[in-house]
């Protein structure tokens, strides 16, 4: 099986990358990527017929990463108006996206209807909204319902979707999931071809996708019995990795959990839809690699600080999630002191890693922040004034300037100041 | 004594800006920020002769709110060369803004050099490389230290900077700052001028503001005996609001609370420092309004969610902080229904408000977020390929669009796709 803790691009490489393009900036490794969706596609297309990936473009919305996805057959997860119209540009066929959101507003809806995506509707407000939609354009929704399977994943509260207080979905219990179908397919202008369920982010135990898949296929017997048969179950995304750098949950495990229950699924339903899956992280996180430079060390009387040139403007993780990313010296072995990576950014809580034991840093080092693939650029932000990082892609020997760094202006752009105050 | 929780700008005027500029839109009430602001200037002004409010960029960066500023009198803290060189475009003067942070690189410091800002050090190596960049430039950096006072203020942990193990500052404790203070006062191309501590944001209790000044004071006369005479004490910000509309600790009474300590500290120094303060928050969060609308209205088993068409990227306060804003449904009247205001980022962590008793809510109504002037539009980002939004600033019968809302385009800004990709 394979297995590969995140990406093995060189330090020189890294040192030169960062020499040239400055810091703070993230390089992707291409290779990886590919080898990562590669793993899951015939983890599963190795076992069933009609299997499709679709990337959840959230953990890294950059066009170059989306569009090397879309070259390898990958389909798009999409969860918002930018993001449908992000792989749109990217080049995703329309029905390879499927577009999923809490929170779609008549415009968004009218977008995703007018591009022919198949959307994942939410609630029963938002069916009606698309029913008249869909009906004003005189065209067909294909759709599928969010559901809530009430499976409890063990992950960071924050991002476990699938608890029953959760935003999102219909949930399963008290019918409500059951009499959304059964009003949707009674739309003139509403296709209703599939069910879908994400139970939550970052997760390592099979178990917890086997639950909700045994839900799910149980929940289209029960469409079955009421006349509906779908095109495709759509069992989400959320497979974690390891941020430690251990070994975590692998594609191929994963379809050898799933097996049993699909299989044993497609017999009880008497056909096979579709299996459709949106990973995110696992395929971007660990070929992402953040630069940064040390502008100082600092030594307190109760720690010792690496002060960066990078902050939770360029990688929110750790401020947000308290989550845990590997960091080396870029071209420098040992560990002889114990380091906080500080962040730039004028929050006490902006520490980028903290108890490090690193080899003595000095003004000038190069830090690398490993796994940072996803959720990493995609959730950057110009607070404190930061300009936006860049970012490489690095396929083989050849490295590609995919995003060029900020500028003061771009922190400008679309502002007015008052004539009777500039 | 002058106190009004909040703007007071009415739900007509904010029905017909969100009709005219769309949602998501941040609303200033210019008026108010002059009054916080004169309130603030005159607390001080009232009782000293020579007081100097810098505000503090970070909170809200806007060019058009940080001109108003400079027009009311105000100088500037920044926090990093981004807000340096927004201050400079804000007509503040060099000599009017300090710059602070615990991360400066050599160009960082080149540039607050060349400009003839007032430079707040961090640490022992920042003040080498200063010297070493100041000599190169044959000028003088004027300076003062950010020295950690050790006082520990009840407030959120992440947003706490004065505890001992903060990356923030030269600790006093243990001769760290006075080292630092001496061997700048024997360097060629720098002047020291000034000393800075902030003990943390969000603060209501103005005896913390009274520890930090005295151990000031203390520790300037410290430095009078080894020959070192300040222009300037910086006491930071960090003076909270009640984001519950209750009534929070006013300038007024921290004047007068720290009244005694500084006359006393002039008393024992035998002479009288400017006094500089840095107030952020207070003076812009309770004039802001962010302006969202409900996309959808769901209920679930278990929760009643309205889905609104901002989520954390554009307000990052309740995600990052668990922080509490006060929400109402505009030209809605009453209290039958309870509700969480989800927003429309794919995460489950992101819910705006919890368990809010409004009227009932439809699709279509405007929800108001209050007390948003600080920390909103200086935190968005455009995770979930979300568009930033537009901003109005109101000063009595005019409203100005002071920036417009982003575009799709904006988020391929910079970006390239190598060719053999698309």
């Amino acid at each position: 099986m394979y297995y590969m803790a995140s990406t093995e691009l060189g330090d020189r490489l890294l040192s030169s990358l960062a020499g040239e393009y400055g810091t703070p900036l993230y390089v992707y490794d291409g290779k990886m990527i590919a080898e990562r969706y590669d793993a899951f596609y015939s983890a599963f297309s190795g076992r069933f017929a009609n299997v499709r990936i679709c990337y959840a473009l959230k953990a890294n919305t950059s066009l170059a990463v989306c569009s090397l996805l879309r070259d390898l057959g990958a389909g798009a997860d999409v969860v918002s108006a930018g993001e449908l119209k992000t792989a749109l540009a990217a080049g995703f066929s329309p029905e390879d996206i499927i577009y999923t959101s809490n929170s779609k507003s008549d415009s968004d809806l009218a977008l995703a209807v007018d591009a022919g995506v198949i959307i994942n509707v939410d609630s029963a407000g938002e069916l009606e909204s698309l029913g008249k939609i869909a009906a004003g354009r005189k065209k067909t929704a294909r759709i599928s319902f969010r559901v809530n399977p009430g499976v409890n994943p063990k992950t960071h509260p924050k991002i476990a979707t699938g608890l029953a207080e959760s935003k999102f979905g219909l949930h399963i219990e008290g019918g409500l999931a059951l009499a959304a179908y059964r009003k949707a397919a009674r739309m003139k202008h509403i296709a209703v071809i599939g069910v879908q369920a994400h139970i939550g982010s970052q997760i390592q135990d099979a178990g917890n996708f086997v639950d909700s898949a045994r839900r799910l296929f149980d929940f289209a017997l029960e469409l079955k019995k009421i006349g509906i048969a779908l095109d495709f179950i759509d069992f989400g995304g959320g497979l974690g990795i390891s941020y430690q750098g251990a070994k975590s949950l692998q594609p191929e495990e994963l379809a050898k959990a799933l097996e049993p229950v699909i299989r044993d699924g497609f017999k009880r339903l008497g056909y096979r839809p579709a299996l459709v899956f949106e990973p995110g992280r696992y395929i971007v996180a660990e070929s992402g690699i953040l630069l940064t430079r040390v502008n100082s060390v600092k030594k307190t009387p109760y720690k010792n600080f690496i002060n960066v040139d990078s902050g939770f403007n360029t990688l929110m993780r750790p401020a947000m999630y308290d989550a845990y990313h590997r960091v080396r010296i870029v071209g420098r072995k040992g560990s002889s002191e114990t380091y906080d990576i500080a962040g730039n950014v004028c929050e006490t809580g902006d520490i980028l890693a903290r108890d490090r034991m690193l080899p003595k840093a000095r003004k000038g080092d190069i830090i690398a922040i490993l796994d940072t693939g996803a959720y990493g650029m995609s959730m950057t932000s110009s607070y404190n004034s930061q300009t936006l990082p860049a970012e490489v892609l690095v396929r083989g020997k050849r490295a590609d300037l995919i995003r060029q760094r900020g500028e003061q202006d771009d922190l400008y752009w679309r502002q007015k100041i008052p004539e009777d105050l500039s």
